[in-house]
């Protein structure tokens, strides 16, 4: 079976009417897709991948898989298989683009969309959801498939086959045991910078009531109004449940110092974002100037370079590896290995369109192959849901692991007809 | 006087036709320059600013470019001037752009080129070069245009407005002393990768006979090749001279260690980016296991976040900034600044596309404003410099002092119609 195309679409939903993912750098997100479909030569078979962005520069994520096509086009699937790691170093290391990035920004958010594409089509091919495919690779044969490069002087491939023959001692080889996995949820529903506060309070009571007990609210506007909104939360979900803030990187070093030392009377379980997460150094300041206040960041961190740094720095209390800015698992691997080796929780960045839907899959193969923690936690919100053929789902506030083939992030042909931002009928 | 269009030119020469620029990474650079023209209601009047890329990847950062135009369209330059780092922030921290950067990759380089026209069309409004534009401005004034913002645990701009006031005391307050500053150089001329021995001897004879005195050279193929290549260079220029080496980020953190070990012999100035230039902590354990060994890095340094950390954490010994990666001045001022607080001297990247008409202007800016090292030194390259209207000068293996309006980088008409990529002869 041989790859003949690959096909790439702007998709972009109108989310800013509805404030849905404001916060207090994100002022008007229309969640979009870079949207890759890899054709085969069997009409049964294709793949489908994507990365998420908000709106302008979606455009430019799709320009850069054009260079990315030959690299695949006219392959077997067994090859590619084979082949993928020298692909993806195709790609990444890619000898004029990589002035562009390299690993990081357009290039790297594209680089993504088009592996999970690849990963979905490889697991389809094998009939298994992708989480089942990773789990039945020999350890050998899956690190085969992910880049140590840059990071083995903090974790080496000897160390990592051993976490994982380890873990594979220990792993349920009952299959119903994994697939009826309920994996916990945290919602930021609640929690919009646009909302009101009744609107919050609202929300939050209704989620309560759905059984969720873990909520994070977006902070970062001024102070006051930010204990003011801890205050409600805390009132409608109590001292039982769990509560995180998220201030979105608006805060230097010294700002998120102060206001750190506003907000912790609220018993936080993780501040997010407090600021830039280029700044190792920096959260390294922050976390040293409040111990025992916890600090969670990932979903802009660019690449398995800065996430060794924050790792072994002791710079972050949990890695919120992000399905769509790490070049897929290539990359995500590597930082679950390194997470797994220092111990740190890693809690998926989630929501915006498709990353519910990737997450799923990373949390099983994290629980079952790398981590040694038992605390377990990952974010969700439906936002976009409406749109995938088959959506993550969620039982009492957790996900229900997936059991069809592929990486889950098909989206329904009518959405993608409707919002395509060069073609569709909403734009148009 | 009034802003009335934006026009972006993909321009692309076709270097990797003769090995320039081939380095362990970049194996066929064409030289390129997203080239941006901001017109006025004056005829006489235009600003000129590019970015630097290699290739493919130039096409994202123009079609970037497209999303700041409106931020300048129909403004007045008097309120452009007063309102630039407001502008800046408006194009960097863009509600939706800054996702697929943020200040990093594509949107980050399509800002330099942006704003770099922009300096260039204000220097060219009050009929001065750059560097006497800068200058000229009261400290308080030119602090007002550049940005703090996630660096102010480092510096704060009242120990910035110390500085520069330290140093204006001592300025030359005579023109012709500071039009007729010679700026020392260096030269990579005979060292690129893709040259044969033979090429390399020539060249280093050639180069040595003009005057030049600090020469670098590529390394980063296999270990005895490197060693043989400082052997034929050292052999040639002596131990009188300078020799620096760059191996383009291609070892790992081990790797770089064991390396550098074989070829410390060669007294050598400095390493350049042994490693991924992300990789701040292990830039500080490459020279933790070298004492006395010097590292330089910068011209892929994404931002002044990550500069932040290389020069507070002691990660490298010279900055390498580069004037279209870092945002323009409002980004590369506070890195000088830096560099300045911690007495780091600053050698700017140059070579390819118009990198060496800016980095004399930032040279002078350096050294009398910030700088109060006695160290000075900056790359050349010839390359492309046929290309523009009013190239670099060298005498004896140093920059002369442009005393031209504006920022430099105007390209011939004829090199602009022939190589751009859309519609140039060259490409069609």
């Amino acid at each position: 079976m041989k790859i003949i195309d690959v096909i790439v679409r702007d998709i972009r939903f109108p989310t800013s009417k509805d404030n849905i993912g404001t916060d207090s750098l994100h002022i008007d997100c229309d969640y979009s897709a870079t949207y890759v479909t890899i054709l085969t030569d069997d009409n049964n078979l294709s793949g489908v991948g994507l990365t998420f962005t908000i709106g302008k520069g979606n455009d430019l994520c799709c320009k850069s898989i054009d260079y990315f096509k030959d690299f695949i086009i006219n392959r077997e699937i067994d090859e590619l298989e084979k082949n993928l790691l020298f692909i993806w170093y195709q790609v990444t290391d890619h000898s004029q683009l990589r002035w562009v990035g390299p690993n990081k920004g357009v290039v790297h958010l594209a680089a993504a969309a088009f592996f999970n594409a690849i990963w979905d089509l490889i697991s389809k091919y094998y009939n298994k959801p992708l989480w089942k495919y990773v789990l039945d690779l020999q350890p050998e044969e899956l690190l085969k498939k992910v880049s140590f490069s840059y990071i083995n002087d903090v974790i080496t491939e000897d160390e990592a086959i051993e976490i994982i023959k380890e873990k594979k001692k220990i792993i349920p080889n009952n299959l119903d045991v994994l697939e009826s996995t309920i994996f916990p949820a945290y919602t930021t529903a609640a929690g919009w910078l646009g909302y009101s506060d009744e609107k919050m309070k609202k929300l939050a009571n209704e989620y309560l009531q759905k059984g969720w007990t873990h909520f994070k609210m977006k902070v970062g506007q001024d102070i006051e109004r930010d204990i003011h909104r801890c205050d409600i939360i805390r009132n409608v979900i109590g001292n039982e449940n769990i509560l995180m803030v998220d201030s979105n990187q608006i805060w230097s070093v010294k700002d998120s110092i102060e206001n750190i030392n506003e907000l912790k009377k609220y018993n936080i379980l993780f501040f997010e974002e407090p600021t830039s997460t280029d700044d190792i150094l920096g959260f390294r300041k922050i976390k040293d100037a409040h111990p025992g206040e916890k600090l969670a960041t990932g979903e802009m961190i660019q690449n398995k370079i800065l996430f060794k740094q924050f790792i072994e720095n002791n710079s972050l209390d949990f890695s919120q590896i992000d399905s769509c800015r790490l070049a897929s698992l290539n990359e995500i691997i590597p930082v679950l290995l390194m997470s797994s080796k220092f111990d740190i929780p890693v809690i998926p960045h989630a929501g915006g369109v498709g990353l519910c839907e990737y997450v799923q899959h990373i949390n099983i193969i994290n629980k079952f192959l790398f981590s040694n923690n038992t605390f377990f936690l990952c974010e969700y919100a439906d936002s976009c849901s409406e749109h995938f053929e088959n959506p993550a789902q969620i039982i009492n506030g957790s996900y229900v692991t997936p059991t069809k083939p592929g990486y889950s992030v098909k989206i329904k042909d009518n959405s993608l007809n409707k919002f395509d931002y060069n073609t569709g009928v909403y734009w148009n």
